[in-house]
């Protein structure tokens, strides 16, 4: 078995791996593979209904909000939102706290203005920016709860006068969130839902519909919320995976259980980074994420050894991003306690060898 | 084992599903899931190479066309095209042949001016407009060569004095198609190419960039094809299942012998339509698909035993789409000529029957 740090798409659990490989060749008993029924058919119908109904127990999800199963990953939600929520002659205020913020900005320039009320970028986006002043007169606050690049979290939302849209992509279901607070949710499904192909919405059906703007039917919320997801074929296997993944979710205790779970993790390799004169964090320590856990060397030439060490133990994906360098452990929620150990113990070692 | 004659998501070969199923477990004798390896992992991005190849192989595609795999389905690419191709101030040309034509149409006047060259929609859709004249200053033409709702197929494209776009979501790799002729030929994957969830687009390279509007990364075909559609994370299974499909359709000798086989099923089943006093075809016989065949029965009372009949032998998703009633038995690549004939011999049974 291979101890999967990979960023994303990232670990599944291995019971939901089996079971979607035996639909592929035959679903529910059917005599035929879930990749070659129609999306109308009962069966399909029933597994997109529980998905949502489970996004919906998982997260608390209040009444008046639409959950969409989308194409197009994230990216396209950095456009979306702002083609359905920011008027032409508005403006939109976004955090700057990491690669995917920035990029996300820079789409919806497309549509209007654009505020960067506060930014991290002087620092590598080594920190959340927090200080600062939510503008009363922007149609939102976009935020980015976890920068999977940097390894930086928001453990403390703000409080907002205006909608807060938040691209969750790096942390959804790995801790509890407080969806009223929110206008929007958007998260690719390939870092803790399921696999690349689909991306789940989270909207409040109120602040919809309030631009002038004409949208073309696939990049309309209203339209997917009002044709449940299935105004076109929608990504059938990613749905699947993503609604058994929301299962073992649910299996498992839930988010508020993963969570606890996801700090154990967390600590643990934290605490080795801090203690191993090895290593050293990256991240200012009241950010560090639980999800995507960054750390260099202090000696930079001592990487490629470590790398090849944690090859040997089938330690895989924990090559930092190219923009930070070093070592970047994703330990999202599939990812056992076990292959933490795993990689605290080969830090160890390598401590021991480089004495 | 079922005769699977759903018009889509459709049938994919046994031997596609047996090994995209052992992906789903272990890819490639990784160790790992297909589902949870990053996009950039050279075992994928070889997966979409091949894709690719495959592509530009199968449909001999010129130099200067670039070969994307979008998200979105073919419902994405009726917003994407005016997006990119049709001026604000210009005009756009489409032959409505179907529903999904119409859908089409509708979407581009998001953008710019649309002209309904023809329609065949007074006859319900039961042939295909020929007769028209394609305007000169127009952006592009549009057209749909396999209306999956109707069962009619555009068995000769017309020569174009402007770029052709074209929906070739229900018969592409049935046929040989002269990919020169188009400028841009799209597709859902899920009929004949793969799963739902990934779109094929092929698109001349220097018909892009010319429309003054700003188009968002991920609405954009220029920022794909520079990106080789990985500007983000790609829907890596259904790629990975369409690239096995391709190697299938080479396997099997290519469009041209898949075409041979087509003709075969269509012509028999065509036959049998014709010959039985039972049922009667919906279309113009010029216009007849080989893709999916509608008919109806000369006393539709009888319909309801008939499906039964079917039933009873495995044949399934042969119902007819409510705007046509009937019956609709899509027999794309991967169905074998046996069920055909199965559907034929219950065809004959009923007849029997009924006398
Ligand atoms: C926080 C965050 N946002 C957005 C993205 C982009 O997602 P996608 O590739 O689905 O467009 C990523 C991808 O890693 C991400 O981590
Ligand atoms: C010819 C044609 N075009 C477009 C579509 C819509 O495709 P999608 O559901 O991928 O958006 C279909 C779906 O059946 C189709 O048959
Ligand atoms: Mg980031
Ligand atoms: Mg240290
Ligand atoms: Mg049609
Ligand atoms: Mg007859």
């Amino acid at each position: 078995m291979k101890h999967n740090f990979g960023a994303g798409p990232g670990i599944l659990p291995h019971e939901v791996l089996k079971q979607a490989a035996q639909a592929v060749v035959d679903f529910n008993g059917m005599g035929l593979s879930l990749l070659e029924i129609s999306h109308r058919a009962p069966e399909f119908e029933a597994v997109l209904d529980e998905a949502v109904k489970l996004v919906k127990e998982l997260l608390e999800v209040p009444e008046g909000y639409s959950v969409l199963f989308l194409q197009g990953g994230a990216s396209t939600q950095f456009a979306m939102l702002p083609y359905n929520l920011l008027p032409a002659d508005g403006k939109a205020a976004y955090v700057e706290s990491g690669v995917w913020a920035n990029k996300a900005l820079k789409e919806a320039k497309f549509f209007g203005e654009v505020e960067v009320i506060a930014t991290s970028k002087d620092s590598n986006f080594t920190y959340i920016p927090k200080d600062y002043t939510i503008p009363a007169d922007a149609a939102y606050l976009h935020l980015t709860s976890n920068n999977t690049i940097y390894g930086t979290q928001l453990h403390e939302f703000p409080k907002s006068p205006i909608p807060m849209a938040c691209d969750m992509s790096s942390d959804i279901f790995s801790r509890k969130i407080n969806v009223a607070d929110f206008g929007l949710i958007y998260a690719g499904a390939q870092k803790n839902m399921g696999p690349a192909g689909t991306t789940l919405v989270i909207v409040k059906d109120e602040i919809l519909g309030k631009v002038d703007r004409k949208i073309p039917s696939m990049f309309n919320y209203k339209v997917h919320a009002e044709n449940g997801s299935m105004y076109n074929t929608p990504p059938v296997f990613a749905i699947y995976v993503s609604m058994l993944t929301l299962r073992w979710v649910k299996s498992k205790g839930g988010v508020a259980a993963l969570a606890q779970e996801n700090k154990a993790k967390s600590r643990a390799l934290y605490t080795e980074i801090d203690r191993n004169p090895l290593f050293k964090p990256v991240c200012a320590v009241e950010d560090r994420s639980d999800m995507n856990v960054c750390f260099v060397m202090e000696n930079p030439e001592l990487e490629k050894a470590f790398l090849k060490l944690c090859d040997d133990k089938d330690i895989v994906g924990i090559k930092g991003h190219r923009s930070v360098g070093g070592f970047r452990a994703s330990i999202y929620n599939a990812l056992p306690i076990t292959s933490v150990h795993t990689l605290i113990d080969a830090m160890q070692e390598f401590q021991e060898k480089n004495k």
